[in-house]
């Protein structure tokens, strides 16, 4: 898997804080981004946040994980590779930890992946067109994709992906987005967190051991204001 | 593949009747639902047809279908059978057209069939869970879904998916929501057409032979405005 | 202001049941509609409740009332009497009740309603079009729309607008809205709350009084479980 | 009215390529940015076109223009001025084309303004909170907001807001629209036009004048190709 940032809203923040004035009188006393940034999430005033958006090219996941993705629907857009057209037989696939790290199941996983990729290259060459000859192709087999997000959708996939119970490739992809959100602005990341951050509550009917740890980011965010 | 229609608005050409109303003045000289149909639909007034919504029980097509199915995101609602959770060691599977009738073909595709069923079970008899077992499962493998749709994105799918430059197994799955929609209400149903009847000359840089069989269709449907 | 609903989904429950069935394997074993609702809600798979769809008539709303109202994107679509078309002499328009309570405001007002009226009389009796003529007619001004939301952006609408920190007349609006539910259906309505309900905590600076009284509505809620 | 671009995505034509070759084979020949954007809106993948985002400064409209404008949907975000909490007693308005060349029409137009203006003051000195007293206020008064579409819906806007037959205030603020986006790209405007221009013919009753004038810039648009 790999996640790179190709586009993005220049200055969110400034943006942000654009919008939020506004929304108000014209001689009010002007504050500054940081403030509107806070006030705006606080508050729940979460619709400004859709100014900023941004594009990410996201490689190598496996379409058990893009199948999932791709039903984010709002303020969200994806182009992804198409198995229909595209030359698969040299596909990359995505081994599951549990697989790999245990010898026997991997032997079995590996051993099918080489007759699928056998299969699916017998077929084509038996004249079957790709977009047919695809449906053998396993859902380990990787794709690739563009996904933009604005700001406030990002905030909501992130608060559903990043809890531990989401699924594991799917939660690891945008831990990935979480990480270059560090590098693209220290503020807009403060609050990509797990559900139970914004929640300050787990509504899962089992909890998990990081709850308190989420809930302490909370605080902490909290007491920064 | 199996479609049905597990529910939907009552009455829909009454209640865009209603609605069409609404927009106009109250002493003005009210006309047939059909009356309001026709007009809405020809002077591109389609947000009216968001009003009346199909709900449809789309059983055992395959993943493939399925990944491309759920990118309707506008006035599209979908719930999927995960294969998180779900024991899928005795799927069934969609065998493309071009393969079931080449015999060498058909072989090497059922052999596949029957290995990744073969490793799956492995899989999950190695204490590997059920979510990443399902990685070596095939995009032929089957999935069932209800699917809801308002009116004007029903018209919007069918415009590109009973066109003949569609894959296969989702066109076929438009024709039977077409079928269906016949028994509804034969009005709701003229109007469910690939989009050269809607733009009145086909996009495509090689059109199919039903071109003017469809331009046509529209055609007669004007005729009878 | 009038609320009547139109149409809806016959049976909303039952196809809640249906599609939450659908993600399960197939031996499974089924429990009550009720069940999987308070599953549903209670585990956050909000989407299932996309599946039912409610269309009401507005009548008699403020145009101040209404823009806010549009603003609602997601899962809903709206039919509203338009201003460039329809002749507005006759209109009739809302008076907010601090004014209708102040008498000397009350003089104020109704006087400007009137010569609104009659301007835009006399602009249309000078060949102004309707549609520019108009411009003179206040925020007060009666509209009437269509109004059809999916049961999911119901309960999101109802959390925001039945709040007691939302605007008087679309609080009304939804306090209608939910009074009709109450007859639809005693389960679908029993969540259409304020955001304290589903929150468990008020998100204002100022909470109102009836915080308590909401969260104690979850709790014997979640005490039916 | 004042319209502004305060942000968009930086060189939508370099994201909307990559997009477009992701889709492909990894050994495919590339071309120029230039020709996958035609490719892209002559085959109808238009999905590729909401990968940019364009955010916009639109001051002093009228609220009949906004609440017009606020009903697009999709890839759409706006934040505008509340008139609950904004003192609008100094608020500037606008005069229709129509009006204002007839002297006897702005006349009555002008005093009825200034009589809402009064009201309005009026109003707010008796004790009356801003958001009731802002009922007395015309259409006619003057807003303003931030607007964020991605190219994929302002390509969508500009079919129905370039059009003749659209209401005159909101088919200048688009024109606007343009005017700023020949400044950005002279690609991307290249295709922003009413929408004969897309569908090659004129879907109104009675089609204006420029009928021809929009059809032949398509002939030569494709020409270009």
């Amino acid at each position: 898997m790999k996640v790179s940032l190709i586009s993005h809203t220049p200055d969110p923040l400034s943006i942000f804080a654009q919008s939020a004035r506004i929304t108000r009188s014209k001689g009010e006393d002007w504050k500054s981004d940081l403030y509107y940034f806070k006030l705006l999430y606080q508050s729940g005033h979460h619709s400004v946040f859709e100014h900023a958006m941004f594009s990410f090219l996201i490689e190598d996941i496996s379409r058990a994980c893009s199948h999932q993705l791709v039903r984010f629907r709002i303020g969200t857009s994806f182009t992804q590779r198409s198995q229909r057209y595209t030359e698969e037989s040299d596909f990359s696939y995505t081994c599951p930890p549990s697989i790999a790290k245990n010898a026997d199941a991997l032997k079995s996983y590996s051993a099918l992946v080489d007759q699928a990729r056998a299969s699916y290259e017998d077929l084509v060459s038996k004249g079957i067109p790709k977009e047919d000859a695809r449906f053998v192709l396993p859902n380990a087999t990787h794709t690739s994709l563009v996904m933009s997000m604005n700001y406030r959708e990002l905030i909501h996939a992130c608060s559903l992906r990043l809890c531990t119970k989401s699924q594991w490739e799917i939660q690891e992809l945008f831990w990935r987005v979480r990480k270059i959100m560090e590098k693209v602005d220290p503020v807009l990341v403060s609050i990509l967190y797990p559900r139970c951050f914004h929640d300050r509550y787990c509504k899962e009917a089992h909890p998990c051991r990081l709850e308190k740890y989420f809930l302490d980011k909370y605080t902490s965010w909290r007491a920064s204001l």
